[in-house]
């Protein structure tokens, strides 16, 4: 996992270098979140980000290639969680969705909250869900490549993807209104609810 | 339906000036794909299309908001018979598959064509397939608000999306290969496949 994609979920720092960028990554994402929530993205520069920050513009682009994936490191560790647990090969819907559980039940209250808030900005920030799509559809190609690349695993990706992006949406909606719902919860129910669409014809 | 949504699809033609509009716009399109296949969406100006049409650029925004819009028109025809179809309130997942295999079987082989071609360029195109995905999830949202706009009407939509997609590049690689394949039949199949998913576990 490189440092880029680690802000938050790493477990194991074993250097100081490590640390120290750690933080710098967390600072520009804490800097873009308060500047997109006033402003909204489309009207930030990195230039207002890494002000912010405290940091040169040339410091930004060595942590993110574009202002939006400033905030979407949150995403990118949880991908990269939840590809940690699922094993190589053909594997079926209910093993791919036990993984992401696991993923889901792994991360800590900072982690989630980060997610409350980037899904919450997403809500308001067209630019910004847009970039959050094209990364969950590269995302779903390369758990595809993963899983064999055939047509099945495809389906198996992509449908799992909408269970999962339903629960993160319905869990952040719930947690901003103050209820403390439980992510790897409300994704198993929203599983079941999907496997229901079919039984019900 | 508008106009502008309406080319190759409209089987009740009923001015000449209507016939005219669409003439136009079949040849802004056919314009923008001959260009778009020969040096992609991206080094392809608004301007090259137009004049390869022999319309001025105000003319070409007369009738699609960008160049990408200029070829996915065949995507909004295609949701358009899709939705004339959908009866209003909760549906399940068989009714709305089964609306969406009728809309497929209603399609003229000149559409049908035109479809293959747009999705051939999309492989090589991400920036055609970002734009693409861009009206995939905006439809998902319109339709998701037409059947109720709860969790179980965005998990049917997107869903069943999933299955359309996954079939329609099926289908249209098949084609691209000289296959013979038929766009409902691949459709039911997927839907087969998605539906085991589940059963399978």
């Amino acid at each position: 996992m490189s440092a880029r994609a680690s802000i938050g979920s790493v477990t194991d720092i074993t250097s100081l270098r490590e640390r120290r960028r750690l933080a710098t990554a967390a600072e520009i994402e804490a800097a873009a979140l308060e500047l997109f929530a006033c402003g909204g993205s489309e009207h930030t520069t990195v230039d207002d980000i890494a002000a912010a920050a405290g940091v040169s513009p040339r410091t930004f682009f060595r942590y993110f290639p574009t202002k939006e994936d400033a905030v979407l490191g949150v995403k990118r560790d949880f991908y990269a969680a939840v590809s940690e647990r699922i094993p190589p090969g053909a594997i079926g819907f209910d093993d791919l969705a036990g993984a992401t559980a696991e993923a889901l039940e792994s991360f800590s209250a900072t982690f989630l909250h980060r997610m409350v808030r980037v899904r919450c900005l997403g809500e308001h920030d067209a630019n910004l869900r847009h970039r959050a799509l094209l990364l969950d559809a590269e995302q779903c190609r390369q758990r595809q490549r993963h899983l064999g690349g055939d047509m099945h695993a495809r389906l198996l990706v992509e449908t799992l993807a909408v269970a999962l992006n339903t629960a993160l949406d319905d869990w952040a909606i719930r947690r901003h209104h103050g209820e403390d719902a439980d992510l790897a919860g409300v994704f198993r129910a929203t599983c079941a609810q999907q496997r229901a669409l079919f039984q019900l014809g």
